[in-house]
Formats: structure tokens, C-alpha cells, sequence
């Protein structure tokens, strides 16, 4: 590319780059009040929380269309490309994490309010990791930081462990308490996707180690990333 | 592009969409085979349709590096690109298809063997129209028949209604056989991961839509799409 395509595709993918940021940062607001709405009742919080939803969809269409036009303009090769396809996938992730952010707020309504009950100290201990983990991956992306990814990836293990001691937990209540088991089962799914928060945060940093090194992580680490999927 | 380079990118292409072709087929056999390793009970089989799952995690990878080269090499512009580009989307929504199926499959061993009761013979007609959906939405991509993609978007609905009578009925059952929570709870999961084959199909219909017609859905459509994600 000459001179002055350089110039141009650098400015071009900063300004993508800085779309998925925003992007990211929605995320985490998201499953930051969700969870917050969720442990308070506030219905009325939720509900925002499912209106701005929106704003991330049209979001990663405004970085697929641009991303496209990058490529058809710029023609980039090899490192750049690469960049570009990274941003096209990313994104598409991050508005996954906001639809489970979103998944969580509808709940809140559904649910009768519980009183205190363990699982729900959990989940908000079980939030914070997912988000830091969601917060993380977009600083290495933002960095190109391999070494920040790899130690999202690590970090997905935690949130594991907490999905399954909630779910124990749960189980355990419901057959206590029949008469909370519909509200619980509400809860068993806002686990199950903080716990699909966390995975999507480690696809988000194996693709930025693809991105950064040119390297795929190996497929042992490829199979973990699927162990809980669903 | 040159005569030659127009040849050269329809065989790449066509190439490229029948490794596409290949993932959704192993998707589809995958629901199945989970399906039938649940009714059944069979754990052997269930733990063939989980190790087959890295077919999938392989091929996704192999359309990545072949439609980067193919964008590198062909320089392909407009609908091409953005045939590449759709192509590099879809491979990563039926690889997270291929991971729902594999996560039922693995809540197999986590259950007891269960004495019919509704929601076991609910999930095999639910995991049938989730199936079709695949099947139908690869085919509306390999033939870019956008009519037949929004026939995938509206069957979605059909699958929320399954999903929400396998729920309440679920919920009944665990509140008359406290003992069942446990496995109940697993199959509250399994209705979840169909529902959610769901979502991602109609995902694939918009984005076969948008390679197809250069358009994307309506927002409400889009919000549709998010709906029950999660």
C-alpha cells in the first residue's frame, strides 16, 4: 500500500477499533446493571437495561459495514487484514455478552422478590469476574496485548467454579423451598449466563492472540473453550 | 477483476461454502445424535457426539485462514466481499450451534435415567423444528434464497412457544417430585440449548438475508433476534 493508503487504513482501523470499544463498554455496563437490577427488584432499571440493548445491535452493524468498506477501500494485506476480520468477529461477540446482559434484566421481572438467600450473594461475586474478564479482553484487544488474553482465558476457570456452586446451591434450595423453585430456576439461567459471559469473553481473547500472534491457542485450549457452551 | 481472476474466485468461494455446507451437516447430526443419546439415555453415544464436536472447532478455523486468503489473493469486491465475509460469520454461528449440542449431550451423564414424563417427549418435537432450522438455513445459503431465510426467522417462533411449555411443564414436575430437581434442572438446560439452536439459526437466516439482498432485517426484527438469547 502507498504513503498515503497507510495513513488512511491506519485511521481506519483506529476508528473501528475504537467502535468495539464503545461497544465493550456498553457490555459491561449492561451486565453491571442487570446484575445490580436483578439483586435490588428494580424492574424499572431492567427494563433500560433491555432498551439499550438496541444501541449494541446497531453498533455491530455500524462495524460490519464499516469493515467491509475498509477492505473493498484499502485492499489490506496479511497483519492488517487479519485486524480487520478480528474486529468483524469480535464484535459480533461483544453483542452476544449484551444479549446475555439482557437475558439477565428480563428475569428480573419474572421473578418474585426473594428474600436473601446464598445464591444470591454468589452471583454478584460471580458478575464481577465475568466483567472484569469482558473489561479485560477488550484492553488486550486494545493493546494487542497476547499475554492480558491469555490470562482471560485463565480466569474463565473461576467463573466455572462459581456456575457450579450456584447451581448445587440452587438445587439444593428448590428442594427445601418447592414453593421458590420457579424463581430459582430463574436464577439457575442468569448463573448459566454470566456463566456463557465468561466464555464469550475467552473466545473474544483466543481471537485476540489470533490476532496478536497470527496463532491459533491449541486445541486442547480450543476444546475447553467449548466445555461449557450452551 | 481479470477474466481469470473472476474463475478463480467462484471456484475459492464455492469452495469455501462447501467446507459451510460440511460444518452445518455435522451441526445437524450433532442435535440429533444428542437428542437421541438423552431420550435414550445412552451415554456412549453422547460422549461420541462430544468428541466429535472438535470436527467442527477444526473446520471453523480452516474457513478463517481460506477466506482470508481468498480476500489477500482475489481482492475480491461488493457482493464477493461481502459473500466472504458472510461465509467467515457463518462458520462461527454453526460452530456455537455444534457447542449447544455437545453441551446436551454432556448433561446425559449428569442425569439420572428419567421415567417418561411430558417435557421427554416435548424436547425430541422441539429439537426437530431447531434441526430444520439448520438444515433449512444452510440450504437458504447455499442456494441464497432469502425467502426461505425468513421462513427460518419466523419458525423461531414455533421453538420460544416449545421452550416455554417445556419450562412451566419442568417447573411443575420439580415442585411434585422435589427428588427430580436435579435431573429436571438439567433438562430446563436442555430446552435452553434448543431454544438457543434456535436463535442462532435465525442469526444465520439474517445474515444469509444480508449476503443475499445488500439489506439487513428491520430493528424490530433484529430486537426479535435478541430476544430470548441467553
Amino acid at each position: 500500500m502507498s504513503e498515503h493508503t497507510v495513513k488512511a487504513f491506519d485511521t481506519d482501523i483506529g476508528q473501528l477499533r475504537g467502535l468495539i470499544a464503545e461497544m465493550g463498554g456498553l457490555a459491561e455496563v449492561a451486565i453491571a446493571d442487570a446484575i445490580d437490577a436483578l439483586v435490588r427488584h428494580d424492574t424499572e432499571k431492567a427494563r433500560l437495561v433491555v432498551a439499550n440493548d438496541a444501541r449494541l445491535d446497531a453498533l455491530e452493524a455500524e462495524v460490519d459495514r464499516f469493515a467491509i468498506r475498509i477492505i473493498a477501500l484499502r485492499a489490506p494485506m496479511a497483519d492488517d487484514l487479519r485486524d480487520v476480520i478480528a474486529a468483524l468477529k469480535i464484535s459480533g461477540v461483544i453483542e452476544r455478552i449484551g444479549d446475555y446482559a439482557k437475558n439477565i434484566a428480563k428475569r428480573v421481572s419474572e421473578m418474585e422478590r426473594i428474600k436473601k438467600f446464598e445464591p444470591l450473594t454468589l452471583i454478584p461475586a460471580m458478575a464481577e469476574i465475568a466483567q472484569s474478564m469482558v473489561r479485560d479482553v477488550l484492553n488486550a484487544y486494545g493493546s494487542r496485548d497476547s499475554i492480558l488474553a491469555v490470562q482471560v482465558i485463565e480466569r474463565d476457570e473461576k467463573v466455572d467454579n462459581f456456575y457450579n456452586s450456584i447451581f448445587r446451591n440452587l438445587v439444593a434450595h428448590m428442594m427445601e423451598n418447592p414453593s421458590t423453585i420457579s424463581s430459582a430456576a430463574q436464577l439457575l439461567f442468569v448463573a448459566r449466563n454470566l456463566e456463557r459471559i465468561g466464555d464469550h469473553a475467552t473466545n473474544v481473547a483466543e481471537m485476540v492472540y489470533f490476532a496478536a500472534t497470527g496463532l491459533y491457542l491449541s486445541e486442547r485450549e480450543q476444546a475447553e473453550k467449548g466445555e461449557s457452551a450452551g
